[in-house]
């Protein structure tokens, strides 16, 4: 394609897009389609002789969105929130065309330093710690997702632990404790299940029955209980903001006994950090500035960046360099000979890395400060007002605390009717009608709704809208239920 | 930013790309920038209020591209290209405005369905093996980069030699083998550290001096060697085009020692799997078909296809998913209790997902089958003339086989002349001058030159021009070595 080609077709595409969202709100939330409907629409075979653009574009519109879940669309109110946005989409259209590699500083020496910047912009922007900033001992790298980010703290933490034997040796012949709770995200388990400890390290730690945030009494017993079995407790996660219910477990607690034992503190602030950019949302930190090892939140969950962008940090860069440089000799050169470079390659799996950097960049300067707040104060105010109106409706009671902008509730059913199905079978006539589309979550093993606001083109409107559906359906569901 | 704007801005970020690559060829291709300079030129704070977007263009013009090495340059000639190219830039902005999530089917059908369909197709194209594909035991899938695929291949071997035993336990407690050789790509040693083999875990196989392929041999000789330690074969890493040289493993050999043994054969085609679309290339895939556990290859690298995309198969999938599903509540629908549909997020570290088959799908149907294949001929060829070029001139001497688009070269010096200096010498100044951008590597300890063709946009001329620059600098550093 030639760049004038690129010109032309680059302006519809764009145009495309733009069309896109003005009429998402037309479109059902969720698609109906059935596994192997898409591909069955799809030619079997790959052309011989290439196509006009135009085909795509066809076939994007009758195949592709058709069977698309639209998580941009203002009324999707499930699982989290992924922000897409107007700025991070065009910068991550530049990163596309300068199609540059940042896998050390000299293969693209601005798209390290510019990440290096940006991410020292979001420590003073959320109020994080200084010793995160990458001019101390610590620094901040952007990950695809916080599996990755909770994965080479993991790492990091191994190497930390073992005074460097890990590396070499590998994890046989130590056992190690890993400490999380019923509420803590799968990725950790996962990272587990991957650095080769196996789900046999991960301790489930009890959570308090009614914040559902981490028993650091409980942790307490369990290090003591694993340090007295010979097992090395290796690393705790706290989270800020859990996946089910946005819990916040207690970091400051916790960390006082990671401290006293020397175990890594993974601070996994996926959703709910970026929240901390309001200065009224400052508690979300409270407890990471004295003992956080490691931190990370995405702004491409709430903070309307594109998707992938992790932002992560380590107190001490030390331990995870360490624990993954590898220099090949096509990787040398006189930058990183010199010292004074950081070659983000080693910060984290992947070798090559792409200039994600500039939509981060372009979301700060397009919004400012200023706007991420309001952005992240609208999300809030919504999952409030409508909060209120569960409250106020004797057919449905909340089912957790909802101090950011999701709010877990259920549909109260007769005694003689089960609770479980009744709440399934809202969500999937709410989610089948395509006014909005909810998830569900469990907690104390009872299901519960979740409806998460905070979508980039989510307004008060489109919040009514989901919440009139939802009443009407659970009316048909009560009037239907044996009472 | 408003659907009109992002029309508006859009349009200019589209021309500004277009534009970009029009003048590539007036920048130098390497930046002259020292550490810290970029951000030098960086405001300390971030901005509290909103900025136009014309200012991000503006510093985008003024700070970042100075500092970036252009991997696009019709000139780069370093590393491996990494290629980028209009559809798929294109279908990546696509994937961008949607911003639908993949991690399972049911969070967006299409998104998982294109991806199963496109990489099928490209086991078509690749004339790959039939249990690569989505309709039989096996699958594909699009990782990051190859580190991730061989990452995840690892886990699934672990899980396989196990009898699931690590997943459950972890690698304690048993050891085990890793085979690759000197010339195998660095990620196989950071696998092993991830998932905590430790570098111990790795055996470092002979190469046949002249090909600096696996001695197979060797390989058979450290195998049983481990079997009598009691150390259990694990994985080996056979490459198909290694980053140095573009050597070939022998597949097929190394496949029976495998077989015997129980080893999970890994095939790392990064570089040069893609260019098996031409039939006369074929050879490029002997012994996969019969022996291959699981096989990547990078269209992000030189088949036309914007990073990242890096295409992975196994052959059986289920040792992948088995070892890596987890299933919290919050991720629980009726798809996947169905068992009817794939949830990629099992096939990969992270939970997120983005939209990238968009891309591939773009590429494959703008190009043709046809056209990727002129795309890959044109590099070969190109480099074929280059060599031939470096062979009738006696200053030069060729320092490997080329099959593919690289070629491997030194400078010839005079008898009492360091010859990695003075090939490191010319190296710099190349660079220096802003007229081409190579790199380097190692061959037995001996400093090379690779010039790797393969660019989206590098034609016959621009391979003369790098040469000719070349040819000048030597003359210059001979000129200058004492004789």
């Amino acid at each position: 394609m030639s760049p004038q080609e690129f010109r032309q077709f680059g302006h519809r595409t764009v145009d495309w897009i733009a069309d896109y969202w003005e009429r998402l709100e037309s479109l059902p939330v969720a698609p109906e389609v059935a596994p192997g409907q898409v591909r069955g629409l799809l030619p079997r075979h790959p052309p011989e002789h290439g196509e006009p653009f135009e085909a795509l574009l066809h076939d994007l519109d009758g195949i592709v969105v058709p069977g698309l879940l639209h998580w941009q669309h203002p009324r999707f109110l499930g699982y989290f929130p992924a922000n897409t946005s107007g700025p991070a989409v065009l910068a991550d259209l530049l990163s596309a065309g300068l199609g540059v590699q940042g896998m050390t500083w000299s293969t693209s020496p601005a798209c390290t330093e510019l990440e290096q910047h940006v991410l020292d912009w979001l420590v003073e922007i959320l109020g994080l710690p200084d010793r995160f900033r990458s001019d101390g001992s610590g620094g901040g790298v952007i990950q695809d997702t916080a599996s990755s980010a909770l994965l080479v703290a993991l790492v990091s933490a191994l190497h930390r632990a073992g005074k460097g034997m890990v590396r070499r040796e590998g994890t046989g012949g130590r056992r190690f404790g890993l400490y999380v709770t019923g509420e803590t995200h799968s990725s950790a388990v996962k990272a587990a299940i991957i650095a080769g400890l196996g789900e046999q390290s991960v301790r489930q730690v009890r959570t308090d029955p009614a914040t559902l945030a981490l028993d650091v009494s409980h942790l307490r017993t369990l290090v003591m209980r694993d340090v007295a079995d010979g097992v090395t407790p290796l690393l705790a996660v706290a989270t800020v903001g859990t996946t089910s219910t946005t819990a916040v477990d207690p970091v400051a607690a916790i960390g006082e006994v990671c401290r006293r034992h020397g175990i890594w503190l993974h601070v996994d602030a996926a959703y709910a950090g970026v929240a901390a950019v309001c200065p009224e949302l400052r508690w979300l930190n409270e407890g990471v500035a004295e003992h956080a090892d490691s931190y990370c939140t995405n702004p491409h969950k709430w903070l309307l960046t594109t998707f992938d962008c992790d932002a992560f940090w380590v107190a001490d860069r030390a331990w995870l360099t360490e624990a993954m440089t590898i220099l090949p000799e096509y990787l040398r050169n006189a930058a990183t000979e010199s010292g004074l470079v950081t070659d983000y390659r080693n910060w984290q799996v992947p070798l090559g890395r792409r200039f994600r950097a500039l939509k981060l960049w372009a979301v700060i300067r397009w919004y400012g400060v200023e706007g991420l707040r309001r952005h992240i104060r609208q999300g809030i105010g919504l999952a409030a007002e409508l909060a209120e109106w569960i409250r106020a409706d004797e057919r449905f009671e909340l089912a957790a605390p909802h101090p950011l902008s999701l709010v877990c509730f259920r549909l109260r059913t007769p005694p003689d009717a089960d609770p479980d199905t009744a709440n399934l079978r809202l969500l999937e006539r709410v989610n089948a009608s395509g006014t909005t589309f909810l998830t569900h979550s469990r907690i104390h093993d009872r299901v519960v709704l979740r409806i998460a606001v905070g979508g980039t083109f989510t307004q008060r409107h489109h919040v009514e809208q989901a919440w009139q559906c939802l009443a009407q359906e659970a009316s048909r569901i009560l009037r239907s239920t044996p009472a």
